[in-house]
């Protein structure tokens, strides 16, 4: 596919194109709602999917998880719910301007009636970058795009994860990046809808410092036993990449 | 209280008695039964524990658990149970030759009948070092008292979550050195008994590899929140302990 990148796509106030330094793919963001962080390109990273996979982002936002999944494994089908209009839109003609309408595609809707948007048990692979604060936690100003995405305002956990078992196929995965304070939580609702946790990450800032997000792996109807891999350090002295985050994002 | 290192406690055979490189605290231990690992002491430096505090250690085995616990709060009071006679009888014989007996008390009992054998709510403090595997996990021979230590043969994570949960006061702690592969399992039956999972430490041989070992503290009717710590590493190159480890040892 040929894409003309002197030509820019159709930006509206406010927005911005990023090259996403991977083959060419580029997504464009609103700052004054939200920017992708590292917990985005984590996931898309800690999540597997396999050629003729169909694969859903729950609470897909301006659609950077399928992108960068898209990305790594152009083989899979690509499927991005979210809920806020403008930003689904967004999320869309950054689709358009990729060039890659034939593999992603965004749709607007609610995580919380997921199952009956889409065909139940029709996924392979789930992922999803969800509101870590539940609404006690930290003060919730009115409910503009920032608050949306960090504050469980539009959908809860058990929300999602229910939706996730749900759209899954029997034996099909589930990846979400969130917070370790939640991580009791997050293990008992994936268990409750036998969402089996079957692999799990922390990522650390640096090697002494406490873990700031987690990367867990879930398999629909799997036996249980959790593989605890060794933390993902994400700086070393001097305030560098380390060269596995540096592979991530580079390589 | 004065202690005569020169005469020996009456050792049975096989059995042999070693130096805790604490305040003269001494074990006797049986090598062709079980012998204490790095689980154990990591997990009485894990605990907390307050002077006056009542304590319990559920599957005290040759009673390391109380005896170092003890050494960090003489003025704690400690409890161990043991379901395995000639096991107790030892870890007896340890608090007599330490003369901590006005402080450590060794009961046989089956944790599975606990509550039964403790007043409801009157404990502090729970510890446990439980057996890490299931009948399922590995091959279990006869009922000898390796397999006791290691496989859930008398007592299943289940029980011991029930009990330890049965025994505690309304905020009591609840601390227990687990295998990182049954963490879901474990935090699921923690909440099932309101043991809110509370804080967990990862134990990493080598900053990158998986960790094998888990810490992990539960309030009894605590709010949901889990403070996750940094990982803790073991050795360092070269195979030298960390310095954390090394003041844990000998500190």
């Amino acid at each position: 596919m040929s894409k003309d990148f002197a030509k820019k796509p159709d930006l509206l106030p406010g927005e911005r194109l990023d090259d996403l330094q991977r083959d060419g793919l580029c997504l464009i963001q609103n700052p004054s709602w939200f920017c992708f962080g590292i917990d985005a390109v984590l996931l898309s990273h800690f999540a597997e999917t396999k050629e003729g996979d169909l694969c859903l982002d729950l609470g897909t936002g301006n659609g950077i998880v399928p992108t960068l999944l898209y990305g790594r494994n152009p083989g899979g089908r690509f499927r991005g719910l979210e809920i806020q209009e403008d930003v689904a839109d967004m999320a869309r003609r950054s689709v358009e301007w990729n060039d890659i309408g034939h593999a992603v595609e965004i749709l607007t809707g609610d995580i919380r009636e997921a199952c009956q948007i889409f065909p139940k048990a029709s996924f392979d692979v789930v992922t999803s970058n969800p509101p870590y604060m539940t609404e006690s936690h930290g003060l919730v100003g009115d409910q503009n795009h920032k608050a949306i995405a960090r504050h469980e305002i539009m959908c809860k956990l058990e929300d999602l994860i229910r939706e996730a078992t749900g759209l899954l196929k029997p034996g099909g995965h589930f990846f979400m990046v969130h917070r370790p304070f939640r991580l009791a939580e997050i293990f008992d609702l994936m268990r409750k809808y036998k969402l089996e946790p079957k692999r799990m990450r922390l990522v650390c800032p640096y090697v002494d410092k406490e873990p700031n997000l987690v990367l867990v792996e879930g398999v629909r109807g799997g036996r249980a036993r959790l593989k605890v891999e060794a933390p993902l350090i994400v700086y070393q002295e001097g305030g560098q990449y380390t060269e596995e985050i540096r592979k991530i994002y580079y390589e």
